[in-house]
């Protein structure tokens, strides 16, 4: 049976899961499949195409129908759809994060946000923009829950600074401390919120006029 | 004279604008300064050590006190800050995304913030989560701003989605057009009020509690 660009993209996938981003390479991923690397470059001309394709399947759940509820929960699912397919695979944030050519579920799920936003009142412009925000946002998170995932047990956030020659104020030192005491899906939540009073916000403070409302 | 770790930095900050972050070895280093390799090693011990310092270089920007105005026009004020600071050097945001160990400049500006947003009535742990937040849309906004930078002047967003085998809605089409015909501040500054708006909302919509309030 031929190689399928599915069957590469599974295989790494898997090598992802098991080895992590920096030791993934189309050596190991032609080995792994039992190919000469001839085969993986008929599919994918490069690493980064490669990749730019195990992006795309990572994010494979964003592309999916959104429930009809209202759009601040419709952009909440999305928000919480995209962190859920960041961490379910190891580095993934990291491989989204480092892609530049979009794929189909990338650009599905980025339309979807777009429409939800216009129907809530944004021009497409601010759709746009507000929709590359919420991406940043949860893939700057993710990057940080998958980093603290490979600290070791007892590690120490004030150890962070204590090895620097500054004096940092209670409040930072208890902002410090709160990322080992309280739940990323917590911490993550209250971002994503602030993000849609905002946008609420953003509803009520400016008169609504027509198209270009909001 | 002996070579100074900052007289390091500066160089492989130099050697970053001119030669971009892929290019910026030890190597190359060492010979830009004229000195055996293990001069650097001297100062750091790898790589990773070397771009947590550019990294924080970068950054120097967000440490200076802040002008006495309410506190969203603060928070504005060093997101705009992080940005200038990121998009002074070529590869800026990358390199500052890249690190793991915060030096004294991301600390001291983290803090600053974690302390607005408290005087804002946000609880320590809470203003930190939203400082990384912050810190995480500023971050992306950036390194998608220099992965513009580097386009073809001739480069439609379009292409960017013609390839995949996806129709897109309108409103989507619209949003990759806005990113030729709009300033990227003005995209910038419109995210960074989604989120101003947000802690604003939080503030309202919630009764103060004394030291727990928004």
């Amino acid at each position: 049976m031929p190689l399928s660009k599915a069957k590469v993209v599974d295989e790494a996938l898997r090598l992802l899961d098991t080895e992590g981003l920096d030791q993934l390479t189309m050596r190991k991923l032609s080995a792994a499949l039992n190919v000469q690397g001839g085969a993986l470059y008929r599919h994918f001309p490069n690493k980064e195409a490669l990749l730019d394709a195990v992006a795309d399947k990572i994010v494979e759940g964003i592309s999916e129908p959104l429930p009809d509820v209202p759009w601040p929960e419709q952009i909440r699912i999305l928000g919480s759809r995209l962190r859920a397919a960041l961490l379910t695979h190891r580095d993934g944030a990291r491989v989204v994060a480092g892609t530049f050519a979009p794929g189909a579920n990338t650009v599905i799920g980025s339309d979807v946000s777009v429409q939800v936003l216009c129907r809530a009142g944004l021009p497409p412009a601010q759709a746009g923009w507000v929709t590359f925000a919420l991406f940043y946002y949860v893939l700057g998170h993710a990057i940080e829950e998958e980093a603290q995932l490979r600290l070791p047990p007892d590690h120490d956030w004030r150890t962070r600074t204590d090895s620097l020659d500054v004096k940092v104020s209670p409040q930072y030192a208890a902002a410090l401390d709160s990322l080992s005491t309280t739940n990323p899906a917590e911490r993550f939540d209250y971002g994503l919120n602030v993000f849609i009073e905002g946008l609420l916000g953003l509803q009520t403070t400016q008169p609504p006029q027509g198209e270009t409302a909001l």
